[in-house]
């Protein structure tokens, strides 16, 4: 049902965007490009600040970081058309197609962006085999975004190609700053999905083998991530000790004591100082200290609760010691409850794919923490239906890992399941 | 100059309070035979609430305990004449006896409490063998304050003696709760010494041996004693933990974080907690926990900064875990400058006595602390002069120890020195 | 099919048992009338060490503790033909009754000890209403051990009545100490189920309602009962601070990081330090400290994982002060897995039950800690089944409350269903 | 008595040292300066590991650091007639001139490192003003030792010109790594003080005025520097938290209980855990820490008692998370007391010398820590004297402050003065 040739369109898009990885909020070569294609299909385009809310970003670099990286965007291939709006790092799309009235309104989300990774430079590493190795030291799409944007472009195409025989709306949201559950909820908040009546958002692995499908993947946990400071005085540790206020002391503390929150017994926990690092010098009295901390729960009420003893303890800690402090969210998610009738549809749509070996239709099984879950904590608040699917693919290696790959293969399966998904949802939404 | 008898009295007093120790602000059979043999001797007596603030009373006993002892106190040979003022656990005595006009005012300082201590049963621990040991389990005189009081009583002997030749006023206090360093702030708050030109207060031993005297000690260690209680939520630690809010996290965490205090460029500091009790269960989130805790310092800014750290690391902890939580002041003490004319005459008299062997101006051997240091500082304060002396002895057991003892022939000495400062200081006073 | 006036017997002994609670290890006056009952029945027993392995006896009660009980108990009615073999603490009961050889080996498990609790003087608590109350000051049954041996000598009852029909042999098994997990290890380590074919625990109450039954509870938590102690050096705290080894201070560590152990990924842990207590006076560096902990874990596996970590922790910390410490496991139970074939007989018997309105096959609440746990695992590791069954009742308050009470009337109906499932155990074993 | 130009050859010599500062071992282009120029006054030389024990050096840089620095030396002035003996970061020179037999052996000793420390930009900075300043981005001789090496060298002038006058034997020490108090313990592990009968340190500045003299500086404190690493195990922090060793965990602990170490009544300690470096991400269990850690006493056995809990800490913290760990001592100082007797004859120097306002002949003023310490206990255990002495200067800004400099007339006065001393000495050995 699709041009022969979309398989190899999906993995020329994928080589592509797998050989710029663009961090979360600097996708402007990708965001450009995207937008270029999807411009060129014929949607209606919304990018940066009109699908971004400014104050909901979480985790964005700096300014300074950002204007670096619009050079270096420039200088490597970003399309000079669409990159005005994006310039500013607010590098989100939502592009829209209306058909004829009365039809639901579906959206679909994929992310954008690449991970701080040094990818391998082994031989055998199918990138470098095929020569669409990353060429940015340090960054490598190794989470699979490369391939989701390639899913969502060819979702685009059928689409294009279908749009006589559509109706209501479709929605395709390429999202920034998924790491680090950073981006989703600036969007959210800027409405995107306010009018959508279904969503669908998906991601490749994670441990699903290749022709095998989860339609509703409810194992999330709700996250939040936190940059926490104290700044206090030096003083020289040998001649006025006294006259210091000890910040990498505090920070001790308050260490411990996170980690020593209760468990709650509505189900799973966690918390983390996964890195610590304080004082300048030998003999000076710490005055500043800053730690990477991470809570997470089963629900979302669980992780408020373990970021509310979080704010308690670092608070606490610093009194202890007369400092200041700063606590930045910079990433949050939520936990999520697929919609078991939309979960019912996609697991059809897979099931009646002649490729797949094994479809599921729920899956409890934990895949970390996934800021789409803002999307659909929205859509479903209003009424609607959203699910959170799995492509199968079979990994070269685990997600975040230098030799990080995918069967490519897999792509085209997941375009004509999600395109199918129009299909059925319309269809459903009719009856 | 004193009668031949002296001796052999200042030994049945001491034996006679030796027998009966009585702890801090419960000193009501003590105190009322002190006053009785004060008023005996002519001495005008102010008593309790007259010579004590209520509300700087520290580590005061209960009502309870109070009223509880007042009973064994009558049942044990208090004196009834002079009971009632004391009877609520105000059992300090001022003791004045005005002479010609024109002269100096002069007071001399004695405690009287005694200590939570088990004398010891063996044979040969010398009130054993004379028969004079405590009859309260549990209770003992083992710092010498018995001795003090009957040096008190012996200098109020040779003062009603020697009334036509005196000038002045002379003031005898008597003081309660010394350990712990509770009871002298009160009568300072009181006034007792506002109008105090000379002031005297003294200790045998502390390592000084026989027939040696110290004039000026000044090693005393500024401190203060803190009760510390937080008070959290209890909760089931298996089904609902985070429930809960742990006071005895918040105790650990004050704890290591009250060691932790920096130390201070100007001298010595001291912290000790020196209990933790905590809990009621062992499968109960704890709501409650006391710590007990003393601050030291060479100097009283030295130890005010530990106490302020103390404070902040207490409310600090309480916050983190979201508890309430109590400081309360049970005891304190300031460091002292002996004034050196003052001391200089009592090292002259030491020295002019026969027995002396050795006489020091002035130490700086730390002593532990003690709280006669707030006499001082009023008085010094009002441009009198304050010293604390050393009358030497031989320790049959370190002070405090369950075969704590002194040599009796060192009281007639310590009489005859204080009673000699009398004579040099009205001497000085009108030079 | 039992005689008119059992309910009226079950009554009047659990009314006996409640008005005389005994702790752990000291259920002399009870398991002497149980015994004495028994016997009466015509059991075989075996009592004191012969079914109780010495070395395994965790959390018992000192010598001392020991024999001044056991006056109590021979004051307060225990029966003296019985109470040689039960004096030392040793006070588990197996009463046994072979019938016709070729059936099977079934044991029942009924605990016998009572909780340091004062019960309720209200007079409207039903005990008090009806005269029944427990005699003994701050001790109670509280948790229902009292209905349980009642249960137990009504299936005895049963049994003795109908030992014509039966086949194989029976075994009650009486256990001390339940409470704290503490009696059951020692009499599964003395062997007394090792010939066990099907093992059946039960409780009353724990949430199910009167006339409510479940056939197979699994949600019991493995948990490690720890006493933990530091033992170090005092030194004054002003004069030697850095002579002694803080023993307080090792408690406060060991106690922060022992709550920081990090939680499991396979199922839910728990952690409490419980109690604290540390320190013998203010100015003085603590020399000992005792802390109260227990450990739990979904699995014994995660329930192992956390004592492995406390062992870890505790002995670093006794490292860091160079102190002795000492670990004690005075109470241990496992997670279970009822069979699901035994539990299937156990919810027909109740679902045919007249007066039964709900029975659960299985149920995965979490039902705290049982040691119960260790019968089970010994049975089903010899190829036995094993399961944990729940009378419901109606509770004027919680268990361990001091207003706690049962309906009386569901004890007749625990019979009646025990009773019947010896009747289709025999049965299916036949089968 | 020294030549007119000396103190413009001393400002010429300090002003060349400033410009090129190298830091501790990495001496290169300074030493083989200092060693061409003692060479052409006639002294004997030796270098590098001739008088540094391999085993002993503390905190010194690696060997590719080393290679790297020797580039730039060579590159930078450094004479390579010199530079093969000190290519490996062996940096000390010792200067020998023997004179007539039967004298005394006397020692001076000068360090000659920089601190990684940005000279201050500002114009009205006299370096700048002068245009001598640092060539070396972050590199400074902002302690002074720029100037030590200067009075070397011209006091090393003065001996060639009198050598004639002269007895016995002198020696020149020039020592690398004085900051971080490293590098003395390795020369004098070499023996070059073993035969030394008269050791001189000095040092310029330390807050004591221009022409203002002290003989023997007592105040130092002994010092510990430490590097302390923990490494354990990485894991996931969501998914397997358990798995992981937490080093972070550990560190923070650690450095609580440091802090937390007791006073020590014989006199002041110091701890600081200056740095914490922990954790390589958010969402992963840290595997590694880092602390940099110093102690300090009043005197060795304190300071040893210090670094022995520390020990105790670490190792316990390593057992409590089941880490390896490691603890580097990077530097260490003795306490010291200098000897009366040579102090006597530098003070005499001192106050005959025409400039001089104010001599001292003993301070006890803190002046933080010196490894020169290490020369003066094995000379004063071989029955030589020591003794420190300090150069007054006026300061720019006080030492390690980007905008420290000296007042350069000091140094002419300090050649005076130890020139001086040397007849001095000799004499005194003499008679």
């Amino acid at each position: 049902m699709l041009p022969d040739d979309l398989a190899t369109q999906l993995r020329l898009w994928r080589r592509d965007f797998h050989q710029y990885p663009e961090l979360g909020y600097l996708e402007m070569r990708t965001a450009s490009t995207v937008a270029s294609i999807l411009h060129g299909l014929g949607f209606e385009l919304q990018l940066g600040k009109e699908v971004m809310s400014e104050e909901n970003c979480m985790g964005k670099p700096s300014e300074e970081e950002t204007k670096e990286h619009l050079e270096w965007a420039l200088a490597n291939g970003a399309k000079e058309r669409f990159i005005k709006p994006l310039s500013e790092g607010y590098t989100g799309i939502v592009a829209k197609m209306d058909f004829n009235q009365g039809g639901p309104t579906i959206a679909y989300r994929f992310d954008m962006d690449a991970l701080p990774i040094q990818e391998s430079k082994e031989l055998d590493h199918f990138p470098n085999e095929e020569g669409f190795q990353s060429k940015v030291p340090n960054h490598m799409h190794a989470c699979g975004h490369d391939s989701h944007m390639a899913i969502g472009l060819g979702l685009a195409s059928w689409i294009a190609q279908n749009k006589r025989h559509l109706q209501g709306t479709i929605k395709l949201i390429f999202q920034p700053a998924e790491e680090g559950t950073r981006g989703a909820k600036s969007m959210v908040e800027a409405g995107v999905v306010n009018d959508v009546d279904y969503f669908i958002a998906s991601h490749i692995g994670t441990g699903v083998p290749h022709n095998h499908f989860v339609a509703g993947n409810n194992g999330f946990l709700a996250t939040s991530k936190l940059n926490i400071s104290f700044h206090g005085v030096a003083s020289h540790a040998g001649s006025h000790p006294e006259a210091g206020r000890n910040a990498l002391l505090a920070a001790a503390t308050a260490t411990l004591n996170m980690h020593a929150i209760a468990r709650h017994a509505d189900g799973a926990s966690r918390i983390n100082v996964g890195e610590l690092h304080a004082g300048s010098g030998r003999n000076v009295i710490a005055n500043h200290a800053r730690l990477i901390v991470e809570t997470r729960g089963n629900t979302s009420k669980i992780n408020k609760y373990m970021k509310n003893q979080v704010t308690a303890i670092v608070a606490g800690a610093a009194e202890m010691y007369q400092l200041q402090y700063k606590i930045e969210t910079v990433g949050e998610a939520l936990n999520c409850h697929c919609s078991r009738d939309l979960a019912t549809i996609l697991n059809t749509c897979a099931v009646n794919h002649p490729a797949i070996i094994n479809s599921q239709l729920e899956s409890n099984d934990s895949a970390g923490s996934e800021d789409a879950t803002y999307f659909m904590e929205r859509v479903q608040k209003n009424g609607g239906l959203a699910t959170y699917c799995i492509f199968g693919t079979d990994l070269a290696a685990g997600h975040h890992h230098e030799r990080f790959d995918i069967n490519e293969a897999s792509m085209l399966t997941a375009v004509e399941i999600l395109s199918q998904s129009i299909n059925d949802i319309i269809l459903m939404h009719s009856s």
